[in-house]
C-alpha cells in the first residue's frame, strides 16, 4: 500500500479499495498530529493507534449522514477513549463536517467546540467522554434504546481504550450487552498496551481480553488492528446482527511515527513542532481526502415505536399528555417512595417515559411501572453505574428516563451523573431510603450524602417531598425539567399533608403553619417536615408560635419565603436528615447570606455515625427529631 | 446426617466429623432465624443459603482466635454480603464471642453493636459492609497488605452474594487478586440465584461464574454449597496457597426451611413468629454448640515487616519518625501536586505510609514515591473503586494509605469513601487537577464537585493548599489525622507563598494581607488564593485596601479568622474553583451564620459549564478570576 499522498477527486467510500482506506488512515494520523501540536496539548499517540480501525469503520461500516446526525436509523459512534479526540476530529474533517481551519485553530481553544475531550456541543457527539470506562456503557444504553424502544436498524460502535478496561464499569456494560443480546452493539478495543503512566496490566494479551469478553456474554473478535483487511472482516462480522461484539484489536501506540511508536513517555503529549514535521513527512504528508461512507438505511416507519433525538413523536415535546396523578387522602400514611411508584405508573401515559432500577424495584416501587409498562422498564441488576449509563443512552434517543435505587447507592454512579450533566442529558434520578429514617438496616443503607452530591451537579434540580401528594406531583414535574433532576424519597409512611389539587412549583415551598405571632420558623424537608410540625406543637405548649415551612424544592430554593420567614420571625431552625455539609442547611444559610439577612439560626443535621434502631430513635439520636427542633427553637429565642 | 439436636460437651473443631459440622450449620440457621424474627427485620433467607459454607469454614479452615481478633497471623473473614449479618452474628455466638442474649435482644436495636449490617464496632469485623460489591475489594486489599507488607501467613476469606457480582467493582477486585496472584485470598460466592426483587441475571449458571472468575485470573472451584464434604474439599484447596480462588457454591436461598426455600418474595424479610417456630422445629431445634476452630499459626517474627492492626511497630503510633519535608524557595513556581509527591517521598521514612494510584502517577506525582519506595507503592490501574478498597485493606492492617488520582475521578469511588468512613478507617485521598484551572483538557477532567463530596463524608478533614510549602506540610499533617482526610491539589505551578518554617494547623488559615484600613476580605483556597492576591493589587489601584485569607483548611474551617474578617472589614468575597454547592463558599457562609455575623458577601464559584481553554481564560470565564474578585469587592463596597 502506498505511503505517499494520493490525490483523488472521488471520496473514499464503501467501494474504495483498502489502499485508499490506508491513505485515509494516514490522513487521520497526520491531522491528529497537526491538531494536537497546534493546540500544544492532546493525545496524538493514542490517536495513531486507532487510526486504521476508524478509517475502515468510517469508510466501510459506519452508516452515517454527517449532514443529518439525528437520522433515526443512523449508526452511533462513541469514543469511550475520549482523549483520542484528535482522531475523532480528524474524522470529522475527513467527513467534511468541519474544515481544516477549525481543526488546526479550534482544538482545545477557549470558546471553541473542539474541546480536549468530546462533548455534545458537537452535533456528531452523543455523549461527553473523557472519564474512562463510561462511553461503552452509554453505547450499550443507546443500543438498547435503538433496538427495544425505537426499533430502528441503527447500530452502535464504541471505540475503547485497553487501559479503561480496568474500570469495573466496562464489565457492567459488557454484562448488560451480553445479557440483553444487543447484536447492534460493537465495542472496539484499541489494545495498544500502553497506558498513561506505563504498560497496561494485560499488555498485548488479546486472548485474555477475549476470554473476559466471552465470559461476559459477548462475541470477541481478535485482530491485528493495523491489518486493514482483517479489521474490515472483523467489523463486517460485528455488523452481522448475530451477537454483541467486542473487537479486540492489537495495535501500536504511536503507530506510523517511528520515533514514538510503542514508546513509553508519550501519553498525552503533543509532538514538538520538529518531531511533528518529521512525523507528517513519515506519514506521507498532508492529505485532503474526503469520505463518503455508507448511508443510514431507511428508518423504520411511523407505525413502529420510532423516535428521534427530538422525542418519540418527533415534535420535541416528548409526546406529553395530560397525566392523571394518583390521589391520596389527607392524613393517610403513605411513603413518598410508594407515591413515586404510583406516579410513574401514571406517567407511563407519556410515551417518552422509561424507568430503570438496580434490582431494588420492590423497595423503590419502580416495580409498579415494571408491571404496567414492562416494555419501558429496564432492570439493571445491582450495577448502578450501568443503570445511569443506560438511562443516558435512552435520553440520547429522546426518552425521559427515571432511574431509581437507594439514595446511598447512587453515590456508586457519581462520576456517571457528573458526566451526564457535562453531556447536557435530561434524566431523573430517584434515591429512596434516605437518611437515618430508614431505621434498623444501619448506616450502609442510609443516604446521608446524596443532597451534597446532587446539589453540586451542574444544572441539577433537587426535590425532596414530605408527603405522597407532593411526591407524586414532583415526580410528574420532573418529566418536564431539563437537565439532571433528583427526587429524594423516604422509606417510612407519613401522613398526607396536601390535597390533590395543590401545586408544587419548582423553586417553591409550602408554608404549613403561619400566624402573625410567629417567633421562629422551622424549616424541614421530607421526614423533618413532620418533625417540624410536631415540634411546632411542642412549642405551642410552651407558648411559642412557630411557622413551619416545607422546603420540598431544595434546588432551586424558595429564597423569597426564606427571606420573609427571617424578617417575620427573626429565628430559623433548619432540620435535615443528611450530613451538615452540602445539604439543606447550607443551602438555606447561603440563600439568606445572599440577601444579607441575619436571623438567629440553628442547623440540625446528622452529625453522628448512626447505627441501627427505629426511625424515631435514630432521628432523635441524630439530633433532628421534634424534641431537638423544639429545643433548638427555644434556645434561639432565649439567646 | 442427623437433623435432630446433638448435645455435645466438646466444641466443634477441625477434627469433628461432618455430622457435627452439619449440626453447627443447623444451629447457625436456627440462630439466624431467631435473631431476625426477634428483631422484626433482617435477612434470614440470605443467611440460610450460606450457613453450610460458613459452618465448614469456621469449624475447619478459618484460623482465628476469637479472643484475640488482632492476632497478626489470624485469618480475616469479610461478609461482602453484609445483609447476611444474622449468619455472621450466629457464628459469633457459636464461637462464644457473643452470648445468646445479645443475639436475641441486641440485633438491629438502637445503641447495640449487632447492627443491621456489620461494622467494626464489633471487634471481629474489619470493615463495614452492606453496600454490595465492596467487601470483596476490601478483602483483596487486606490480603495484599498481609502478604506484601506484613508478610504474615494470614489468609482472607470473603463471603459474597451472587447478586453483587453485577457490580463492576467485584471484577476490579478479582482482577487485582488475579494480577497480584494473591494466593491467600478466597472469595466464596453464595449462588442462591435469588436477588432482592427477583432471580439474578445468571441464576444457577455456576459455569458462567467460573468462566468469569477464570478470565479475571482467579481459580474457580464450583461446588454444591450444601454438600459439606465438597465444600470442605474446596476450602481446603482454596487454602493451599497456590492461587487466588473463588469458590462458586450453588446454594438454595432459605435452605433448610421448606416454606421459604428457593422461594421468591422472602428477601430481607424476617420469618413471622409462627413460621419461625416451624422453621426452628424443621431445623432440629435450638442448639448450644460451640466452635473451637483452627487457631492462627505463629506470627512471622519481628525481623519481618510484621504489623498488627495497631500499627507496624506495635506501639500504636504507626512508627512515626520526624520527617524532613521538602523546602521550596519563596516565589518559585511549583505545583501543589508536585509538592505532594515530594512530601510523600519524605513521608516514606514512616514505615506505616503506603501510596496508591490509579494509573496517573506521573500526573499526581505519586510516581516519585513509587520510585523511592516501590515496596510500598501499589498501582491500581484505572480502577478507582479498587484503589480505595485496597487503601482500606492496608488501613485495616495498620497502615496509613495515601491514594491519589484526579479529583474528578475520585467521584468514581464515592460509595467506597462513604463506607470507609462508616468503617472508621483512617486514610488520605489526594485529588489533583481540580477545577477549571486544568485548562485545555475540558470538563470531563475537572474536579468541580469533589469538595462537596469530601466535606459531606462523616468525620472528614478537607485541605486545599495554595502553594508548595503548605501542600507539603498538609500532606505530612494528614498522616497524623484520624478518619478520612482529603488533599485537593492543583495542576498548574504557582508561586511559593510560605517559608519552610511556617505552620499550617488543621482548622487554621493564613492571612496573607492585612491592615487596619481593610474594607473587604478576599477569601480563597488553592488557585483562587493567587487570584485573590492579584485582585487585592487591582483593588489597591482603585484605592481599596483588601485583606486576603488563604483558607487552606476547608474542613474544619477557621471560624475565628472569618469572624474577625467580617467584623473588621464588613465585606467578604469568597472565590472557589468548584461548583457553588457544598464547597468553600457555603462552608464560609454557614460558619458566619453560626456566629450570627452578617457581612456583605459575594460568592464566586463555577456556575457555568466550562469547555477548553487556558487556565487564565477558564478562571475568567467561570467568574472566579482576579478581575471578577476585584469587581465583586467593588460592588459590595458600593452597595
Amino acid at each position: 500500500m502506498a505511503a505517499h499522498p494520493v490525490v483523488s477527486t472521488r471520496p473514499i467510500g464503501p467501494t474504495s479499495d483498502l489502499g485508499a482506506v490506508f491513505d485515509l488512515a494516514q490522513q487521520l494520523r497526520v491531522d491528529a498530529v497537526r491538531a494536537s501540536t497546534a493546540a500544544g496539548s492532546g493525545h496524538p499517540t493514542s490517536s495513531l493507534s486507532a487510526a486504521d480501525l476508524m478509517a475502515v469503520l468510517m469508510a466501510r461500516h459506519l452508516r452515517y449522514d454527517w449532514q443529518d446526525p439525528g437520522h433515526p436509523a443512523a449508526d452511533h459512534l462513541v469514543f469511550s477513549k475520549g482523549h483520542a479526540s484528535p482522531l475523532l476530529y480528524a474524522m470529522f474533517r475527513a467527513a467534511g463536517a468541519i474544515d481544516e481551519e477549525e481543526l488546526l485553530t479550534g482544538y482545545r481553544r477557549a470558546g471553541a467546540r473542539l474541546q480536549g475531550h468530546p462533548t455534545p456541543v458537537l452535533p456528531w457527539v452523543d455523549v461527553a467522554t473523557g472519564s474512562l470506562g463510561q462511553g461503552i456503557g452509554y453505547g450499550v444504553g443507546i443500543a438498547l434504546a435503538v433496538r427495544d424502544l425505537d426499533r430502528q436498524p441503527a447500530r452502535v460502535w464504541v471505540l475503547c481504550g485497553d487501559s479503561e478496561s480496568a474500570e469495573g464499569s466496562v464489565w457492567e456494560a459488557l454484562d448488560a450487552a451480553g445479557r440483553l443480546g444487543l447484536a447492534n452493539f460493537t465495542a472496539i478495543f484499541d489494545v495498544n498496551r500502553l497506558g498513561q503512566s506505563g504498560p497496561t496490566a494485560l499488555g498485548w494479551d488479546t486472548e485474555r481480553y477475549a476470554d473476559r469478553v466471552r465470559a461476559f456474554g459477548c462475541r470477541p473478535l481478535v485482530v491485528d488492528g493495523h491489518d486493514l483487511a482483517a479489521v474490515d472482516r472483523a467489523l463486517r462480522t460485528a455488523a452481522d446482527g448475530e451477537a454483541p461484539t467486542a473487537v479486540i484489536a492489537r495495535t501500536v501506540k504511536g503507530r506510523g511515527v517511528a520515533e514514538v511508536a510503542d514508546a513509553e513517555g508519550w501519553h498525552g503529549k503533543p509532538l514538538p513542532e520538529d518531531l511533528a514535521h518529521r512525523a507528517i513527512q513519515e506519514l506521507g504528508g498532508v492529505r485532503h481526502l474526503t469520505v463518503h461512507g455508507p448511508q443510514p438505511p431507511a428508518a423504520a416507519g411511523a407505525g413502529s415505536a420510532a423516535a428521534t433525538a427530538h422525542g418519540p413523536d418527533g415534535t420535541g415535546n416528548g409526546g406529553r399528555t395530560a397525566v392523571e396523578l394518583p390521589r391520596f387522602d389527607l392524613g393517610a400514611e403513605v411513603a413518598t417512595r410508594s407515591a413515586f411508584g404510583k406516579a410513574l405508573v401514571a406517567l407511563g401515559e407519556r410515551a417518552d417515559v422509561v424507568v430503570l432500577d438496580a434490582e431494588v424495584g420492590n423497595s423503590t416501587h419502580t416495580q409498579d411501572f415494571a408491571e404496567t409498562h414492562p416494555d419501558r422498564f429496564f432492570q439493571s441488576y445491582i450495577a448502578e453505574q450501568q443503570m445511569v449509563a443506560t438511562a443516558v443512552g435512552t435520553a440520547v434517543r429522546g426518552r425521559h428516563p427515571y432511574a431509581a435505587t437507594f439514595a446511598a447507592f447512587l453515590t456508586r454512579a457519581h462520576d456517571f451523573i457528573r458526566m451526564a450533566a457535562v453531556s447536557g442529558i435530561t434524566l431523573t434520578l430517584c434515591g429512596t431510603h434516605c437518611g437515618v429514617e430508614i431505621g434498623p438496616d444501619g448506616p450502609s443503607q442510609m443516604g446521608l450524602e446524596d443532597l451534597a452530591m446532587m446539589r453540586s451537579v451542574h444544572g441539577s434540580t433537587v426535590l425532596y417531598p414530605s408527603d405522597a401528594t407532593s411526591a407524586a406531583a414532583l415526580t410528574a414535574a420532573a418529566a418536564d425539567l431539563d437537565g439532571i433532576s433528583y427526587l429524594r424519597a423516604t422509606r417510612g409512611a407519613y401522613p398526607v399533608l396536601y390535597g390533590s389539587d395543590e401545586d408544587f412549583p419548582i423553586g417553591g415551598s409550602k408554608t404549613l403553619r403561619s400566624s402573625g405571632a410567629d417567633r421562629v420558623t422551622l424549616l424541614g424537608a421530607g421526614v423533618t417536615v413532620h418533625e417540624c410540625l410536631a415540634a411546632a406543637d411542642l412549642l405551642t405548649e410552651r407558648g411559642v408560635s412557630a411557622r413551619v415551612v416545607d422546603l420540598y424544592s431544595v434546588k432551586p430554593l424558595d429564597s423569597d419565603v426564606l427571606a420573609r420567614a427571617a424578617l417575620d420571625t427573626g429565628h430559623l431552625v433548619v432540620a435535615e436528615d443528611h450530613r451538615p455539609e452540602g445539604g439543606i442547611g447550607e443551602a438555606v444559610l447561603t440563600a439568606l447570606a445572599a440577601q444579607r439577612l441575619c436571623p438567629g439560626t440553628a442547623h440540625l443535621a446528622v452529625r453522628n455515625l448512626p447505627g441501627s434502631g427505629t426511625p424515631e430513635e435514630l432521628l432523635d439520636e441524630a439530633g433532628i427529631s421534634r424534641r431537638h427542633i423544639a429545643d433548638a427553637a427555644h434556645r434561639l429565642l432565649q439567646s
